[in-house]
């Protein structure tokens, strides 16, 4: 009874795998090889840069080193929002500014004013203003004081609730701000995320290295994807039956993959149920300028919530927004934002201090941001051109978004809801039985392989509905509405000509 | 004895400190305060961005807002090392280069011969046909070939050791390298990673956000902060009885906040101990290029491994740059990369996937990664103007930092090792007892006491040394030289008077 008291003492302070792995650390030291390798980031995936991508790479290298080796003219990368990839021009005033801040001794130079807008070198004069030290010192770990302020209107206007800069923390994207978040929120196996099913794999990798638990939930694809409260709350159930505590729900709107706009009654249900049941509403809402069907205008969850008053009390809200996506596609810039609201001073101190340890984001993004929020205003030197060049933009997003949601609806076999915001269609796809044995036979998902089919025959990169996550018996792809518009009735005619030759050969 | 044994089982799937954690999650769910914040975000610390830093902030705003209602002039940043923050000017080659990649319109603008060096508007076309996307597209995840190409060359020059673009990662900053991967690495709380004391707080900061252990080894400052082997020794055996696996070693070279270089026989010692240990060698050489001393120049790990040949067999290597230090001091741009030697393909797979969840790292900070390594050649228009900046720059470094050093030795009861790279002072101060009982009583170390006291009499912020750890029973602490060359006196002289009040104050 003694020893067994011993045992039982011993296990109390370890668990089984806890005890397995000093056995195992008291061997003889190991080198860094993939048996080593921290098994979280083996347990995480990232579809958007996935199998299909390497296999494009390898086919863009073969291409670029034998020309005519493969029967395809181009890879087009559809598998990624990235504008100025596939030839998106960046908007000439942000980059006047950016140019004159990165090399401020061009203010001063004579025939300057030939070659920058007026108002293009009075925004560089106002941000060098503030910003003495310019874009090559760290800023304070939670961005430049005038761009936050400048977010902070920008964030008024848009939604008539006053926002302060004090809530707002600039990053490398948005991505980063999700990362950042969720380090602070996650204490370990026991806790969870809700997310919806299909998800931007970002949530599912940033959980999978957090060791957290990824509470899904599924959007009713029959509704637009809509997000019913009851398949929430089933979700919510389940996890708190195991011992999960449910910590924070991610609501993408405009939605990635599934390029949906949220009605705002549903909008309204989520607020509450946040409000109800304590979680943090992480709202994605990085797309809030790419929405396409006029019955459906952007509106924030912090809009939300205000018109909800007394039904929204204690809501702690994170809204994320990006310079990477809308109009401007500025990827590469890296920049984003994230507002807080409903959190206490001790938690932001936290979280300034999480930011803290990696100094700061990058300053020109930070720029980006303000650019972003801040455009040229009517009388403005570069109102007219600034406008013309996001109008064209996005007015040519519409119709590619139609053209192509038309193009794939189409389709035997194929329903895709309509791309209300965002830049992605994320069609359903029958595929027949043999196309599903093939997959197996090769071990692969039976929307990877046909994802893989429709690179070899065409070049087009899409993403398998599988990396996103998707209800259980039903395959997909995301495609972004990105190539230019002259190349998508060609983009179309190939995946129309790709799908009816794989339905002949794999059909019944 | 039967409940006995389902209470064993039970104990056998789950630690006390889990089964506790789910008694909580099984409660009414919580918001996210400060009770249920990831506990090791509170247990991470970032002195160089700590107290003394919001104190400091606090000082200047109360300054800004009421002038003359504190007793001092300015507040003077000596905390971090951030050049451009006080007073330095960028480099006048790569800002050209970098602002033509904003802003490629300007190329074939008239009169842009006027404003623009003929090498860097050549430079801009070869990056602009390298990634025809520009600067505002995501990039590959590893970053842009052309400046990973740029960094090998760089390398393989510096070392005489071939290097390959396939090795090299672009970052932002080296700080998103060393959290890369320690992220690959570190598999929980049963690894540990051997950092050196005193050390730069990103290592503890990223240990604790991993709840891996730090297993610290002491340098001997008596010995210019070398290296101990047997100390290391030590730290390894140690970690090891208490079941530890310890995985990798950190080197800072030229030291931080030390402001020592190795000598290259320490360097070997340390290449032989990780290849024989199996323990991943990460070697911080971000301050390469900030070397004072003749005697002691820069020596890479990767090119002492390769002289050790047969006895460095086996070592994994990764090496550290960045953009923000040296004579650049691109902070703000978050520009860096790593190297890797030794690691095999599905390593560098895992690594590659880890890197892509973030999509890629700015790509302004990658071009200044491609403008740091290349930089002008002899016969090239921007030559004389670069090494003439360049110069300046390390002359008037290499002048601060002996001047400081030596007002530093002349304070009663201060020592400092000379500063023969970085930027960093790091005196030994001896703090008498009545002051040691003052801080006591404020619940603050003395040596953050006394740096708190030096920002109230004078302006200056330092670092503590209780924030980079140091030996038990002595006190330091981290300044900077860089404040401009004609303020060098007067920080000199305000800190020995500050000095001489502080102990005449609280001197036996």
């Amino acid at each position: 009874m003694l020893r067994l008291a011993t045992l039982l003492s011993a296990l109390c302070t370890a668990s089984a795998a806890q005890i397995a792995a000093r056995r195992d650390s008291s061997a003889p030291p190991s080198a860094l090889t993939i048996e080593t390798v921290n098994p979280a980031v083996i347990g995480a995936q990232y579809a958007v840069r996935g199998e299909l991508v390497l296999r494009a790479a390898e086919m863009q290298k073969q291409m670029n080193e034998q020309p005519g080796s493969i029967g395809i003219k181009k890879i087009l990368a559809c598998n990624i929002g990235n504008p100025q990839a596939v030839g998106q021009q960046p908007l000439s005033f942000g980059r006047q500014v950016q140019a004159l801040l990165v090399c401020p001794a061009l203010l001063d130079m004579p025939g300057v004013e030939k070659l920058f807008a007026p108002d293009a070198m009075a925004r560089a004069r106002e941000y060098l203003a503030a910003i003495p030290e310019g874009v090559g010192a760290y800023s304070e770990s939670q961005g430049v004081a005038i761009v936050r302020q400048q977010v902070a209107d920008f964030i008024t206007a848009r939604d008539g609730v006053a926002a302060v800069k004090e809530d707002i923390f600039l990053t490398d994207g948005a991505s980063k701000g999700v990362e950042f978040l969720l380090k602070l929120l996650l204490r370990g196996s026991d806790d969870g995320v809700l997310v919806p099913i299909p998800q931007y794999p970002l949530y599912s990798a940033a959980l999978a290295l957090s060791q957290a638990e990824l509470l899904p939930y599924e959007l009713d694809e029959a509704d637009g994807w809509s997000m019913p409260v009851a398949e929430i709350e089933r979700s919510l159930a389940e996890a708190r039956a195991r011992g999960v505590a449910p910590r924070a729900l991610v609501v993408i709107n405009p939605g990635n993959p599934t390029g949906n706009c949220l009605p705002r009654s549903n909008m309204a249900d989520l607020v509450r149920l946040c409000a109800r049941e304590q979680l943090v509403l992480m709202a994605d809402e990085v797309y809030q300028e790419n929405v396409y069907d006029d019955a459906r205008p952007f509106v924030s969850f912090k809009r939300v919530a205000s018109e909800l008053g007394a039904e929204a009390a204690g809501l702690q809200l994170v809204s994320f927004h990006s310079v990477s996506k809308g109009f401007l596609g500025e990827c590469g810039m890296r920049g984003g934002y994230f507002e807080l609201s409903g959190f206490d001073a001790e938690v932001r101190a936290q979280l300034l201090k999480l930011v803290s340890i990696g100094l700061c984001s990058n300053v020109m993004g930070q720029i980006a941001v303000g650019l972003m929020v801040k455009p040229p205003r009517p009388g403005d030197a570069s109102h007219a051109t600034y406008s013309a060049e996001r109008d064209a933009i996005l007015s040519s997003l519409r119709r590619r978004a139609s053209k192509l949601v038309a193009g794939l609806n189409a389709l035997e076999g194929v329903t895709c809801n309509e791309a209300q915001g965002a830049m992605y269609a994320f069609p359903s796809i029958t595929l027949p039985p043999k196309a599903q044995a093939a997959a197996e036979a090769q071990g692969r998902a039976p929307d990877t392989f046909y994802a893989l089919a429709l690179l070899e025959a065409t070049g087009i990169v899409v993403v398998p509905g599988s990396g996103f996550r998707q209800k259980e018996g039903t395959w997909h792809f995301r495609t972004t509405f990105l190539p230019p518009e002259a190349d998508m009735d060609s983009v179309i005619e190939q995946m129309g000509a790709f799908h009816s030759g794989f339905m002949a050969q794999y059909g019944a």
